[in-house]
């Protein structure tokens, strides 16, 4: 046992505690806290924060790392252990407590101002306050330092390792390849899907995707599912791994996809080792792969034949009355409608991607300078056009739509798509690498699917990167072209493109 | 402003941050948490809780509050809030972190050899570990000293101020007067309760124990019920205070006593000084005065007459089947039944104090050392015998039944009994100051009753201690003739001892 490594492990166990308090804190805000508990609320998670960030960059544990740097009998695992922490040390020791200070208030500011922007769809309210915010940023870029591109030091804080660059030939791909596919399949007669937002009862809704979830693998022992206005997974360790959803009475798809997609964020975390709790060997990798977890049960089983033929039947029996009539195949139709719509929440899984293309070359050219916040409006306008054909008709329905800028949350959109490229990539592989997948689905057989991912993915904790990962399980780094043929072969099906060789 | 003052106002909201969110984790533990994050949570608890002590001996709070001291300056307020914060942190400066850790490893092994002893009925897996606790609670006695009894310096945790002397004269006329009544209730016809254990369909109970805590002025805005295996209140910060309850089908009287008692504990927790949030001025005065709010709801205000004077009604509408041919008066009649039983905490409000009776002369014994921990189960029963006039059948039913020694309290027992003859005290003041009291009671306006504890009570945090805040409101110290004229009008009314001149 070496004891300095115990000592970096207890101080890192120590961190987590109280990093994971303050997350308990956060759910409790987001599910149960009663409104008047919000001011204490705020000032407690801020404390546990400040407390957090105190012993991240604590003296005694930058000097156990710059040991541990030079200690040879490390094995490969701790090793990566030590470089990982390194690396977050010195990136905390950069923020001064003023301008972290400087940024918690600035942040508070501008998530008031947009709250009040969007409800009142005035753009011009908000703008100061995002103003103020970009500034920050971009001087935490020149604080954080970069190779690139300055939005390269906002990427990494989400998506450890990529590249504006990268970024950039990804999203042109996604432009050149996925615009035409698009426009091809709005030129074809729409599937009937209005049968989704007939009446569906709220208590059977969330009864049947507690059955999703543990169809799923999803270990209620370690977890729990609760209401929140907007679902999130969160995380107090692997063997407390919560998620939310939300249950609308007229739109069915909002609930069972919230409980698939939180479903894959929570079995990947509560796949993360429990004995490397606190360390980088029981973390996830980065919110794109975390994001490939949700996505690959969201869509690539969610939302493909083979999970509702199984799955159908057991749904109708729930709602006989609003699904009478509807087979698998109507459903699976009608779930995997394309439409270009103006919210990015409720978009399709192909025309999703447009949004996240538009944000990423707002942001990336927000961050270098060369557009102000007070064009944004505009700016959007015309991207939505360009992308989507549509029309933006309130500015509340467009550039103030999403929360994430008013958080200060800048490089966070792109993992959104990474996340469903490399779902489509890892798919592909397990679908050639397990023995009958498909048939498993369609037998409600989950587990051969979720062991893959336990096996490739989770157990791995942060000992790889993303893109390390990414070629240790398919060979390959990022590949844009497994989610072209994943989308060109399901769409191609439905809409019977071409002529098909299996039925559905 | 006194900058040195506001100082020590940012170290304690700190260390109350920490604490209220250890109280948020906790919170969790008994509502949410699923099983398997017990370990890591008891971990992130117990990380919090070695913060909160180091906050709460740091030499800079240390030196802020001896300079505080010697601040002519400041407001009568103010020196008090200094002179109880200087008060803690001498006391926490006695404790060594060696035995702090002693001490919470020995508590976590007594509860689980209790938890076991009471499964099994054998006390001999439990008592080696309960007497290292003992052991180490009077080594805790010599740590912090006291001038008469070892066991002031466990009781003044609970009960700030209270002397085993005092308490031994006061017992010593439960004893005295109290015995005997209940002797002489004992031998008169039994009142018929056996209907208060019909079915009581669960969701109908939370219903109406809702009604019951809005009634009393609970603010769900700045609170919520849940449920747990034991009903609690916790507080994290007087905007967020939230009760728990249980429901038995077959019992309607813990839901609705658990609803009562809760509320007043709640009640004071929402009433105390949201601007004094972390300082003394903002917290409850000792755990008998905690009692007491919960006490006077439960009892003085909850098993009277007037209160199901309008109450029953409703809940005879909520349970139209199980509260058939029943009346106000027969209800009432029935949630007074005085019998002597094994079990605390399902006792009547009377022969309850036996129980405490028996607690307190056997922890004063055990902490004095003229009694030893193997004898306790004889000791007990024999206590049961002479003082309630029951045998015990088992040790699981008996000198088991308890939590609390196996958490390593004693001298919380005592304070229980202090709620209820403070309570007794305080209502025959509110009684004669509150115009008509029990007639508003009567027409459900319970208003008159909260303003008057918020009054006299809640808003004045810690300013008074128990003594001057029982002298302040009634003139005297506490009484225990204010409690036994409570039981007598009520008794002898309930079983006619007396030609009454008041009707019920």
């Amino acid at each position: 046992m070496n004891s300095d490594y115990e000592k970096y492990k207890d101080l890192l166990v120590r961190l987590a505690d109280v990093q994971y308090a303050a997350t308990v804190l956060n759910w409790d805000q987001e599910t149960y806290m009663p409104p008047k508990g919000a001011t204490h609320r705020a000032q407690q998670i801020s404390t546990l924060s400040g407390m957090a960030h105190e012993l991240s960059t604590s003296a005694g544990l930058g000097e156990i790392l710059e040991k541990l740097t030079l200690d040879l009998t490390l094995s490969e695992k701790e090793k990566r252990n030590v470089r990982q922490s390194l690396k977050n040390f010195k990136t905390s020791k950069k923020y001064s407590t003023a301008f972290v200070e400087k940024m918690s208030l600035c942040i508070s500011e501008a998530f008031q101002a947009w709250q009040k922007a969007k409800a009142g769809n005035n753009f011009a309210l908000y703008a100061p306050s995002l103003e103020k915010l970009v500034g920050l940023r971009r001087e935490e870029c020149e604080l954080l330092g970069y190779t690139g591109h300055p939005y390269d030091a906002l990427l990494d804080q989400y998506e450890p390792g990529a590249l504006t660059a990268d970024l950039t030939i990804l999203f042109a791909d996604v432009r050149s390849q996925l615009v035409d596919f698009v426009k091809g399949i709005a030129a074809m007669p729409q599937n009937e899907d209005a049968f989704l937002h007939k009446h569906y009862d709220k208590q059977k809704q969330w009864d049947f995707g507690i059955g999703l979830l543990k169809q799923m693998g999803y270990d209620f022992e370690a977890g729990r599912q609760d209401l929140s206005s907007h679902p999130f997974t969160t995380s107090f360790g692997p063997l407390d791994v919560r998620v939310t959803t939300r249950v609308s009475e007229s739109n069915l798809e909002e609930m069972v996809w919230s409980c698939i997609h939180e479903g894959g964020h929570a079995l990947y975390e509560q796949g993360l080792p429990a004995s490397e709790y606190g360390l980088p060997s029981g973390e996830y990798i980065s919110l794109g792969i975390h994001e490939s977890q949700s996505r690959l049960w969201e869509n690539n089983v969610g939302r493909e034949f083979a999970y509702w033929k199984y799955n159908f039947p057991k749904l109708q029996a729930f709602f006989p009355e609003s699904l009478k009539g509807q087979t698998a195949e109507s459903f699976f139709k009608a779930i995997n409608t394309v439409r270009p719509s103006l919210i990015r929440t409720g978009a399709d899984e192909l025309t999703y991607h447009f949004h996240i293309l538009i944000r990423f070359e707002i942001e990336k050219a927000l961050i270098e300078g060369s557009i102000e916040v007070k064009d944004l409006p505009a700016i959007w306008n015309d991207k939505y056009k360009e992308y989507l054909g549509i029309d933006v008709p309130t500015d509340s329905e467009g550039v103030l739509q999403d929360i994430h800028w008013s958080h200060g949350s800048f490089g966070y959109f792109p993992t959104y798509s990474l996340g469903s490229f490399y779902a489509a990539q890892f798919y592909s592989k397990a679908l050639e690498q397990i023995p009958q997948l498909e048939n498993e689905i369609e037998k409600g057989n989950l587990k051969p699917l979720h062991d893959w991912l336990k096996e490739k993915v989770y157990r791995h904790g942060k000992f790889y990167s993303a893109e390390e990962l990414c070629i240790q399980i398919s060979g390959e780094k990022l590949n844009f072209k497994y989610f072209m043929s994943y989308a060109q072969k399901k769409y191609n099906r439905l809409y019977k493109f071409q002529s098909e060789t299996s039925s559905v």
